[in-house]
């Protein structure tokens, strides 16, 4: 580890250092230590100064200003800027099709209806009496990928994937409630915002883990989340959670709407595919990346690693541009459909060399790479549900830039 | 559950749904259905109006304000707010003895000195560059407890107690660093705050499970809470776990600071108790609670309980004023010396009574009672550790209020 050994001269009884202005006049004392004795204080010394008050609310130090990067459709999580999986909710990513609504709690309602035998509608007062659950996972969109310069961030390249812990009721809970027929094989989800976004889904999923959440990270859920309530579909991409929820139907089929045909369809080959419903197993090393500037000797690498089908089994990364891989070490929990952060202890000893990572899942999938990608789909991608993995250059001087990969 | 049931006359298509303001032309239409599909929307529909596009930074519903309420030495988190565990950082209790200090991370030092073999000084970049943990668990004030109206929330009675994602490098790491010499028992902490907060630690603890952390649910440590590093002793009362941390020294003896002597000791019948470090079990209902209003019919009770000493081995929820007792469901996963979020489905039926909830540990341990507090440590009890099962009255117009209770 990098530190500075202070000059050991100093061994000044505790009690000394304690005394304060006293001691300075009685004691000899090491340059090291002065400033913790010395009368007339620095004026920027922040101990020589009360400060203010505690608050209604806190705030951030002035020297610590993460935010999202907005265009006019979404904006983007400031993975780099983030020390452990759970995203702060104000920087959670945000992608939404027409702006964000501004809903009025007390009208609030959802409307179930459609192959049900009680067609009901739930004020957010009733949806809050019923049993309710908190699960942690992450949220991805499905075209969460950039590349194309080398001066890129996290953020840049994936920061449209955040986590948050929602609380909420089960929608099996709700499904008994209204009595779902057998012959419903399909539900549709409306969104409140002036896109009315829909989104058709498997029945199944709402026996799984769906879920209807009005909160997060603790507190009522945020306006760009969905505020007062959203649909949650753990792992499955990020337009199917229908923010801002309205209404469901439930059907022998699905609608094919237009988030179903002209958005989130994408070539594979010869076809296109649709209805990709889970998010595919994905890394990133969060640190050191660009714009990082790294010393030789000890280094912490760390990033986040998820799955849309079940928890992280693995994280491997290279320091050596691909050529060996050394098993990283999770945080625990290691949760299901969750960020989960990784972290290996590296030397570096100044060398040139490229750092990367990749995931398996607990399906035993193994995160591509780009190539393998394009193997498996054809050169036009299409731009959803690309997971590749993505490589860090080290330079000698320390400097780091993002690998843009070309087919 | 109460819930509003449809008239299920509306048997429409979901085409005729979404088929928009042409249906309304062509279907007749039950009224329960009609806001859907009528012909010119409320002005206040917000389907019908863009919202504001993606931002830096996302905010609070203007319909959801939760703040602390301050007074001159603390504020105070607003429980009843909360839907899970997790606390918002801005909505962290505060309690600071001299304001909190406006400190430059790039000017942070952390001196390590005493008996140890290499005294050192660690910059913010040095400490993030040792291995990394993540860890969640609860801080709470020493003297959190307030009573004496029945016009109370959660927030004024024990709103000193906050739960948070921490990340930050093992104390135990350091002391390696350092070179901790045998006999060395105890370590001092001191704040980088006009207070120059200290306080006396045995080195066991920072053996076990201390920590220096600089990240907070996910992101920089927030300022209130020790910008750019603090101590964190899990499960210890709040006040050892030393904020804006500057310097840790190590000795064979505690110091007896003014924090020691004067502050955060108190009589236990005739004698003083001083170094109480773990904070004690305790639970509290955090929903229904004052100023709720409830209907009868089923009600999910809801709350949390923790211990400074372990995990929560089980919370038993009465509503029926003490006379029996139900096992609560406890939201997974249970961590060690971390808020656990509790929850029982109670079926009202308009009766007065009381509600209350009592936590035991894994050490066996049992919130006690005021009566039982009382009865071991004699009547004056000083403020500190006060942790007695707190009562809610359910009154037969569904109003709640808070039960003080006095020796």
């Amino acid at each position: 580890m990098r530190k500075k050994e202070i000059s050991s001269s100093g061994n000044i009884s505790r009690r000394t250092l304690i005394g304060g202005a006293l001691a300075t006049a009685i004691m000899p004392v090491s340059n090291a230590f002065a400033k913790y004795i010395q009368v007339g204080a620095p004026v920027d010394d922040p101990t020589k100064k009360i400060g203010p008050g505690p608050g209604k609310l806190g705030k951030r130090s002035p020297f610590e200003q993460p935010v999202k990067k907005p265009s006019d459709i979404s904006s983007r999580t400031p993975l780099q800027d983030l020390y452990s999986p759970m995203t702060p909710a104000d920087l959670h990513f945000e992608r939404h099709h027409a702006g964000v609504p501004a809903i009025d709690p007390a009208k609030y309602e959802l409307l179930i209806h459609g192959m049900v035998d009680r067609p009901m509608k739930f004020t957010l007062n009733d949806l809050k009496r019923f049993p309710s659950v908190t699960r942690t996972c992450f949220l991805e969109c499905a075209g969460n990928f950039r590349s194309g310069s080398e001066q890129m961030t996290p953020q840049d390249i994936l920061g449209l994937t955040s986590q948050s812990e929602w609380t909420g009721v089960m929608l099996s809970t709700l499904l008994r409630e209204v009595g779902v027929q057998p012959k419903a094989q399909w539900f549709l989800a409306e969104g409140g915002d002036a896109a009315l976004m829909t989104r058709s889904i498997p029945v199944s999923k709402a026996r799984d883990d769906a879920m209807i959440v009005y909160a997060q990270n603790g507190e009522a859920i945020r306006p760009e989340q969905g505020y007062p309530a959203r649909l949650l579909l753990p792992g499955w991409e990020g337009n199917m959670n229908i923010k801002w929820l309205r209404r469901l139907e439930f059907a022998d089929e699905p609608w094919f709407t237009r988030e179903e045909t002209s958005k989130y369809t994408y070539p594979v080959k010869d076809r296109i595919r649709y209805f990709s419903f889970e998010m595919d197993a994905r890394s990133i090393i969060t640190y050191p990346v660009f714009p990082n500037k790294v010393d030789r000797g000890w280094i912490e690498i760390h990033g986040i690693a998820w799955s849309g089908r079940g928890k992280v089994l693995k994280v491997e990364v290279s320091t050596d541009a691909g050529k060996s891989w050394s098993v990283a070490n999770l945080q625990e929990p290691v949760l299901s459909k969750a960020h989960t952060y990784f972290r290996l202890l590296w030397y570096w000893k100044g060398e040139a060399t490229e750092i990367l990572s990749r995931v398996v899942d607990e399906t035993g999938y193994t995160q591509p790479t780009l190539k393998q990608l394009a193997e498996a789909r054809g050169t036009t991608m299409g731009g959803y549900h690309m997971n590749p993995v993505t490589a860090w250059q080290i330079r000698a001087d320390g400097s780091i830039l993002f690998k843009p990969e070309t087919i």
